[in-house]
């Protein structure tokens, strides 16, 4: 349970006290928190609560959409807000085609463009940017990074401790090439976080809230999880779901199943190889 | 217009009559073929109903979901219909997980071993398999091979003039590896089929729907139309759209859009360079 942290928006109804009550009652110590939430608390307050009552803030949510006006602006604020928070990354979902365009390379390459801008402005605070390849059904209105490989592509221009990648398992369990790419990105010192939720069959009618609790949709978790932890990632494990009928759910009841599924489906899965790793570095 | 072909599901409303007949009136020289719609009408006059009013059929849909009961028999019957049409290729949906697995890759294995399987009927019979990568969010429930460089190492195991890959635009537009994978298909001769159709944003409740007239949805099908083109295809150009608007119009009304987005976003890029290769090699 040590590196079990919940997302925020997995328990939407909550603000930024109910998630660190919850997080104590349920003996969860990390979360990954919201922007908006966090504003409306305020940044003071929530990085103070969260600090005394010894919660990990596995990461904040989010910045990027670089297709936006005002990208630039809004994306440094979001830097200091990590900062302020200690957050262990920022999740930059990177945005997909501007509108009225088409060009997708074009796209590609003005996210590349905007991390490269804001690599600076995030090293002085030491804040870590977490570039999230997300599934080919956002390419176009989400994120035009798709593959853990394209994403590692645009961190390589940047140093590790500054860029990274977040591995989710809703995103990128179909990718052919992910057990690989997650070497890679340990290898290359990458991964700043792992969040996990499940695929869920069929899709709901918003694509948007396609995520389920672990078990209830079509992902593997064993060798995902096994691959991630083979990489040497050691930070939180963040649960992520957007569905309308977790949101409908009792927040208690929802970290309950959580927990639940969380050590059934992941932590066995990382604990054996971690376990392993460490046998071999004794 | 000479290497238009209209996917009879496009016209969905349309038997293999009626299509014949709305080819004819609308100068459409080839079609791709379904089977119920072929076996409605009876497979021999369906087979020289199309020689007669002299139109190819670019490819019969459709062969695969190898994870079903009875695929090796229901397969080989495909094969033979397409035999008797004289179609350029059998589609092949390879199908997604099985009921009550998750095993991905254990999935993706079966359906190379079921191509095996089938590769010496198919020889024997002429007809050249055509494995149809597909978008990933039908990895689960309808194809497992989800990019053209998938697909590729499968069909690498055997005679390309046996088995080749279909390259359409909805299911791929997204894949940054998609131009550096036609030019690929190419080199190894694999490309027994281009089927386009646009990728609708948002996405409808039914993400099968999600395909729609060119030109209606976020795909720059310039550079696919080059790259499909510089690697030397130079076969039909099938039309496919599933599309709950589409088939609630009148076919003879989308034939006559369908021809005026082809000329305009599809021919045009397309001549461009087979006319610039013609030349090179004049």
């Amino acid at each position: 349970m040590q590196r079990l942290s919940v997302n925020q928006w997995t328990v939407r109804s909550w603000g930024v006290r109910e998630l660190t009550d919850g997080c104590a009652r349920h003996g969860i110590e990390a979360a990954g928190l919201w922007r908006e939430p966090v504003a409306e608390f305020g940044l003071a307050h929530s990085a103070k609560l969260m600090r005394d009552a010894g919660i990990r803030v596995s990461s904040l949510c989010r910045g990027g959409f670089f297709g936006r006006a005002g990208w630039l602006d809004d994306n440094r604020a979001a830097i200091d807000e990590a900062a302020a928070l200690g957050a262990a990354c920022l999740a930059l979902v990177v945005g997909g085609l501007p509108d009225n365009s088409k060009r997708l390379s074009a796209a590609r390459q003005h996210a590349a463009d905007a991390i490269a801008q804001l690599v600076p402005y995030a090293e002085d605070r030491g804040v870590r940017l977490a570039l999230e390849p997300m599934h080919p059904m956002y390419c176009a209105d989400r994120g035009v990074l798709s593959t853990l490989s394209q994403a590692l592509d645009v961190a390589a221009a940047h140093p590790p401790q500054t860029v990274g990648v977040i591995v989710d398992t809703f995103h990128l369990w179909w990718d052919p090439e992910v057990m690989a790419q997650i070497g890679r990105a340990g290898r290359e010192d990458r991964i700043a976080g792992f969040q996990v939720s499940d695929f869920l069959m069929p899709l709901p009618a918003d694509v948007l809230l396609g995520r389920a609790m672990m078990g209830d949709g079509v992902i593997d978790f064993g060798p995902l999880c096994r691959a991630v932890a083979a990489a040497g990632y050691a930070g939180d494990v963040e649960v992520e779901i957007f569905n309308a009928d977790v949101w409908a759910a009792d927040p208690d009841a929802v970290l309950t199943r959580l927990k639940e599924r969380y050590l059934a489906l992941i932590a066995n899965e990382m604990d054996i190889i971690s376990n392993k790793l460490s046998e071999t570095f004794r």
